[in-house]
């Protein structure tokens, strides 16, 4: 069987937490792929774990136990955050994006795998701290930013739909009050979707009344959840008072100015990112 | 400036090339990152190009020019394809997945960050020598897999959907039968979703009829676009002529059988991957 060199094994090693960031990988499975005995990838480690401080990256921990092994946790630095806010409010304040009515085009910046990676860096590092057991979304736009940070966490990701589909067997549904346009609007969720007492974190792409979150969270009191959190990317400032208060956002939209062609939008200040 | 050692230098850029597949990285750029030499850089690259290979992760390619630098293709073998294509049909030849109806309850599976990225491995791989510009896909439950396969491709993802939004601006939208039900629907794209003369690669979750993928190529020829390939994730073996038969399929569902319990789903046999 093949032998792998001290340098081959560090990269293939940070290749495989890069790639499942928060996963538990046993020194099993690292001694099957690379034919070395444990000792020599305990030392690999210790390489790693001082790659992962010196970038920046995070930490790596080692986990004792039976069910025990090396996870990658990816933490960013306050300054990093600032750069992704200060890139992300560059892109959203082209004033071409502007849509008759004071709305915003911000489809592609939601589909773009860079960006949404971005995204969820920051609130993956924000909820560092939190167990979490299932991302949460509604359809459609904030689908890619909430599956990239389920992919950060190293968990499931669950998809509010707003109609009920044959192809998700039983479902619970609820009504709910939007926000902005205080229209009625329905939301729906496989009862597949959640197991009872798990906790779960929210993610959307933009937030204005608020009501939808707010219906998020209903749905997930009848499912016997608990929500740990709240992140939308965009939220407006007005209305100050919406539906729902307690989420963090990581960027501030402050005004659409049709006439002049000027979109006001401003990073965040979040909190507990180290300087 | 903080220097660092080869090891080092080696994993960062394993974690930079994982993050990002198919991402051109300029050499100013590493240099910049290690504050090392570009002579220096050269070497480290030589190794990573190494592991690369010797761990079946797929090529490190080095580009000449200007626009030049190194990118990491992902590509992965025959041994590796079958492995994932097994794990997926043992995952949905649960029988706790039959819905009434003959339906099988695949949303979990599509939404799981592990599998959509395994997914999206075989597609990129199956692509690997088209030059893709966007990856398509109609909304909700392909959204994850081909934001993954997005984001292996270094490409944005479009998100085709089924109703009008304001937040899209101006839209086109055209009708289409479905291929197993044979109802008309609609489905509607943002003007600004993709510039002319591109190609793109069709992603989705599953096809009966072939109605919803014909419409989408046919909404690709509104946008003066070429469709390069269509990938799908499950077909289904009846009814064997669909509306579209030119797409790639990772696993053929061969029979639900509600009264027995039995689900029937087979690895589809794909052209083009190295023994």
């Amino acid at each position: 069987m093949k032998k792998f060199k001290r340098n081959e094994r560090i990269g293939a090693l940070m290749k495989m937490f890069s790639e499942r960031p928060n996963h538990i990988f046993s020194y099993n499975y690292f001694s099957d792929i690379f034919n070395s005995a444990k000792s020599t990838i305990s030392e690999d480690i210790v390489i790693v774990k001082k790659i992962v401080e010196d970038f920046n990256y995070g930490e790596i921990k080692t986990i004792a136990g039976a069910a025990g092994g090396v996870v990658f946790t990816p933490k960013i630095k306050n300054d990093e955050v600032v750069k992704i806010q200060e890139e992300l409010c560059d892109v959203f304040s082209d004033e071409k994006r502007i849509i008759p009515g004071g709305f915003i085009y911000m489809t592609d910046v939601f589909n773009n795998p860079y960006y949404v990676h971005n995204i969820a860096k920051i609130i993956v590092s924000m909820y560092e701290n939190k167990k979490i057991d299932y991302v949460v979304t509604v359809e459609t736009k904030g689908i890619p930013a909430a599956l990239m940070t389920a992919r950060e966490m190293d968990v499931p990701l669950v998809v509010i739909r707003r109609n009920t589909k044959v192809t998700e067997g039983s479902t619970l549904s609820i009504n709910y009050v939007s926000g902005s346009s205080s229209k009625i609007q329905t939301m729906t969720l496989s009862r597949r979707a959640l197991k009872e007492g798990s906790k779960v974190l929210i993610v959307d792409d933009f937030m204005k009344g608020g009501g939808t979150v707010r219906g998020m969270r209903d749905m997930m009191r009848e499912f016997d959840v608990e929500v740990e959190g709240v992140a939308v990317v965009v939220s407006t400032k007005e209305p100050k008072k919406k539906l729902f208060n307690d989420f963090n956002s990581l960027l501030l939209l402050e005004k659409v100015d049709e006439e002049n062609k000027k979109i006001l939008i401003k990073p965040n200040r979040l909190e507990g990112f180290k300087e």
